[in-house]
């Protein structure tokens, strides 16, 4: 209830919350799209402020705020003039509150960045990444995405699969699935790709039912939920030269072969090589449902941040 | 009729949906951005998406869109980014689609993107422009700007000069012409730049009136169009040098002098030295309402593909 | 009241426009904007032309533009394709006004480049700066930001800090400031980073009380306004190696110490290593209130320049 309101991590939001405010709004704009156009953000400005290059969170957003009435205008800090130029962002916020923006979704290159521009800001911030930290708006669409596929949020196992060092997505996703009743994470990477500690420390905190496997075999049977996250090709074709053993990482016909009839296939994407294209006929293979959602996720997000009585509730 | 209706080939367009359907829309968007703003499209959504730069195509079709009361997204993907993270683009496009795009214009480095993107999409999909294949909506505005200055388009003859070889302009609007009544096709080039195999078979095949000649002595004082092209300037330089005789690809104050009054200039722009800056205050010299056209004819294929009942006739 | 009208150069507005027009408008926007969104210039279309990069200017005009119901498209050309393509600005401009366009903010790499745009526009050009000419919106925002801070626009000291060969803002403030009464204008910057003789020569034609220093020092007690400039580092280091003795163009708490309790403290952002982090906690360092005042005065010049009867009135 306290303002500013931002969105900054994905340890922020209560079961209650996801239940009660978010996944029925998310269902009503699903409704509001399909009807057409709304004006629910009519003189609403979005500002965009990446300092890495992002396509689809931005644009979902983008296309979310649009649909909704609203304007979008944003700037994109490349490597070679944050070098040149290194204004703090603190700075920049400041300046773009001042310019009247009513909110900000910031993309940073370091764990923190978020953080550091709500301090500075007047208006609510929105983290579309920052660095190896969080995603909190990607775990949103994914938890939205497995309680409309599996029909319920909670008892299923989850894999988790790649390399779950470098991939945020994967940190928020952890963190907002080990608050729900009986979910089962299980995460599966080469050995040099584990969680991050502080990831790992969070969920014993919360007191997670987690474990981490070096092998997709050893759960493809048993998971509900496959989320293959993309390899970062460098780092894992590094990472299996030391294997003693090849390991797989990788969606092919032989994994769905040995999938749960009612089991999902998750991809935040870009996909590469580790789910083939044309698998996506299999209908367990949902990443374009997930992308679709996150349409209206953002769209819920948008509204709850920017609509009078709208802002989320925080539980920490 | 058929839907989803796409733009992808100059090929598709028979002589009497230029005349009957494009034509006079065209006509009549001149007027209706002489009156002002416009709301036909309000509501409407176009993305913009290019793995190549461009000025001219994408912001003339921004203008036409907002002119027409829609708006106007969109992204470039860099060279960088397509080797970081070689997303297929139909991975791309069915993401967007289902974002709620109402239209896509693409431009592709490599030929058949725009098709293969058309495969993938539920919205009508654009090309802006193929690798060295087919850029149709230029050769749509270079078509209507012939008929509006010459008053006709048919029986006329219209020389094609310079790279014929990596020009994409030149292969869509001989394709278009070649379709049309008692156009005579000179194709101007230095041998090594000639017209691509591909290009000229199909002129073969559709028993069109056509030549290919090295020198624009030898059509200058017949040509009722001299459409000059960029001269890429690299390959025009090294296809010169080994030309046993230097020929002229470049109009001048005296290449004006041997054309029929009664001639025109184009130019896809932009201009580099085959054009002289200044030479534009001849008046048969027209690449500028050549580009205005662009605006018009533009706005006129957006409402074709976005309002109820605008589906452009295919004939092929 | 000649038509088009541009804004180029600060010379260009006398203190009877700053004051009878330009600052009663800007005031206005400010409560305009308090209030919420203006209609004032819906249907409105601004085109950004940057031939270099920019945040804070690009995105106030923008933001202005979208708060009074405009909306804005551009692109940047960068260097890449500045040197591949390199299109007269001329052909760049005419293109845009004939796809309509009604204003155009323009950034050149190189002096004189508005002006060349402006000889081939139909519509308004606003100069965003030209190489290391003028960036006349910037000296308009700071003199009334002096104004808004001082109460008054005449009968002050103002020393002007830093990198003065390389800095237009100072360039074109201090031709602005010349023009009003009793205004005491201080250069400090190291011997080798002075003035440029065309400003110097300008300032001396305008018959105006100015001084250039290499010390700091020399004028902390005494002025009322100290406008640090970006240190372009590279240059700064340099020049001070080749100082005698190390002088000070760096605002810290001791500078603020002397300052007298009524002085301000400028900056146009972004800020570097001349002005910490923290110092804007004291209420004379007002770079934050002269960024937003950039929204108010540039919503008053868009509309100055696109409503019907709001053209500026030149002196020159």
């Amino acid at each position: 209830m306290s303002a500013p309101r931002h969105i900054l991590d994905a340890g922020q939001f209560s079961p209650a919350w996801l239940h009660e405010e978010l996944f029925p709004r998310a269902d009503l704009m699903r409704e509001i799209h399909a009807l057409g156009d709304s004006r629910l953000l009519v003189g609403r400005r979005l500002f965009c402020l990446f300092y890495q290059p992002s396509t689809r969170t931005r644009i979902s957003f983008e296309s979310a705020m649009t649909l909704l009435g609203g304007t979008v205008s944003g700037i994109e800090v490349g490597a070679e003039e944050r070098r040149q130029a290194d204004e703090p962002i603190e700075d920049r916020v400041r300046v773009l509150c001042s310019y009247g923006y009513d909110a900000l979704l910031i993309r940073f290159h370091e764990e923190g960045g978020a953080a550091r521009a709500a301090t500075a800001s007047t208006v609510p911030v929105i983290n579309a990444g920052d660095g190896e930290g969080q995603h909190p708006t990607q775990a949103l669409l994914d938890a939205y995405t497995i309680r409309r596929e599996l029909g319920r949020l909670d008892d299923f196992e989850i894999a988790l699969v790649g390399d779950l060092t470098y991939e945020r997505s994967v940190n928020s996703l952890a963190e907002l699935l080990a608050k729900l009743p009986n979910v089962r994470l299980r995460f599966v990477s080469p050995a040099t790709l584990r969680l991050r500690p502080a990831v790992r420390e969070r969920l014993t905190d919360a007191g997670a039912d987690f474990e981490e496997l070096d092998d997709l075999d050893a759960v493809a049977a048993s998971a509900d939920v496959l989320y293959i996250t993309r390899a970062h090709s460098d780092r894992m074709t590094l990472a299996q030269r030391f294997e003693p053993v090849r390991r797989s990482y990788v969606v092919d016909a032989e994994v769905l072969g040995r999938l749960k009839p009612t089991a999902i296939v998750l991809h935040p994407l870009p996909r590469g090589p580790e789910l083939a294209m044309g698998l996506e006929a299999d209908p367990r293979v949902a990443p374009f449902r997930q992308a679709e959602n996150g349409l209206y996720v953002r769209m819920a997000l948008l509204t709850l941040l920017l609509q009078p009585g709208g802002e989320p509730r925080a539980n920490s």
